[in-house]
């Protein structure tokens, strides 16, 4: 979002629809976007702003990409550049609840989106759990990394742990965003360092590496 | 809303009315819900629909507590009958379960509409938080019952546990319902046979009485 250097006037009129076309999604939902609406919130001519999408669809799916490309910059892979292992998965952890804590609305259109959608076959939809597939894959991937250090069980099941932490992230999206509660990111670490402690090869014991980033394997 | 004996004609229509309404909102989001496309649904004339409610915001509000009558009905008051402790906990799950693979439409309406309301404060935001801190408290008191019944850990945190199932549930029914995985249900009883392992006095031991409903105190 930050390196415009190379773009065209184009792309960065694409790029501010986009940005906006978030913002909103995550206010109004997804079905609540419209081009009409876009084109007086950015300036531009309503026949102007469809050019660049061609249908209200299009635009969905572009406004979904661009909260899962902002959603990756924030979250992931920032997480990637921690040590391989449970170092990487808590700063996976850590980013998507900053993400949260900030209201960054590509992490929150993200998460919100699935349930708006979930009745409304098509290909906005398809995007959109494609989009989760990938992210499922991608955790499980980050913790498989400790299984290869040795931090965590050969016979741990990366998927359950990608699952069950989409579900911590879940309740703790609900819990700061609609009851406003002061202990969710608290809950969300105690849950998460229980589904690691029940992981280990050696249930109950905190591996000292994960108190020193430093001590862990850097790819 | 099977015992309709002593219901009076007006009762009926607002009944109805709602059911409807419950089943839109589940399709549509509560802010898709008007009281036009609820008067045409149902066959009743706009303004004596009006007459019902009064305004948008105090059907919406009927509508998540319609859902959640069905949701108390459908799922809590079955669970209560089962023998306290694990045995009541997993009676729980059970027919949260059953509730979304059948897609029973309070239990998704009170799942999703917490989503799409979260960046829209007012009475009905206030009403559906309100909902889900009732519905943490019930699952706190449905876990404390296995700590008085000696099955779980005198030192478990009942609102970390409620936290947390509320949490696999949220992701079970992003799974099923969004991304159509057919491993969903075992997902999330695997998730809450960990939650409860980790809760037991001997970690990893399940106890006799969860395998036998008989066996418990039935309260």
């Amino acid at each position: 979002m930050t390196s415009t250097g190379t773009m065209g006037k184009g792309d960065r009129t694409r790029e501010a629809i986009l940005a906006r076309g978030v913002d909103e999604a995550c206010r109004v939902g997804l079905g609540g976007l419209t081009i009409g609406d876009l084109a007086t919130a950015t300036g531009l001519s309503k026949s102007g702003l469809f050019a660049h999408f061609g249908s209200k669809e299009a635009l969905q799916v572009a406004v979904l990409d661009a909260a899962a490309q902002e959603f990756g910059a924030v979250v992931v892979i920032p997480a990637l550049r921690a040590p391989r292992g449970e170092a990487r998965v808590l700063a996976l952890l850590e980013g998507w609840l900053a993400c949260g804590r900030l209201r960054l609305p590509g992490g929150c259109l993200f998460v919100k989106a699935s349930t708006e959608l979930d009745e409304q076959p098509g290909p906005v939809r398809d995007r959109l759990a494609e989009q989760h597939r990938e992210l499922v894959r991608t955790i499980a991937r980050i913790f498989d990394g400790g299984i290869t250090e040795g931090q965590l069980r050969a016979d741990a099941d990366p998927y359950q742990f990608a699952t069950d932490l989409y579900g911590v992230m879940l309740v703790y999206y609900h819990a700061h965003r609609l009851l406003a509660d002061p202990r969710a990111e608290e809950r969300a670490r105690t849950a998460v360092a229980a589904l690691l402690d029940a992981a280990r090869p050696d249930p109950g014991r905190r591996d000292p590496a994960r108190l020193d980033p430093r001590a862990g394997d850097h790819r």
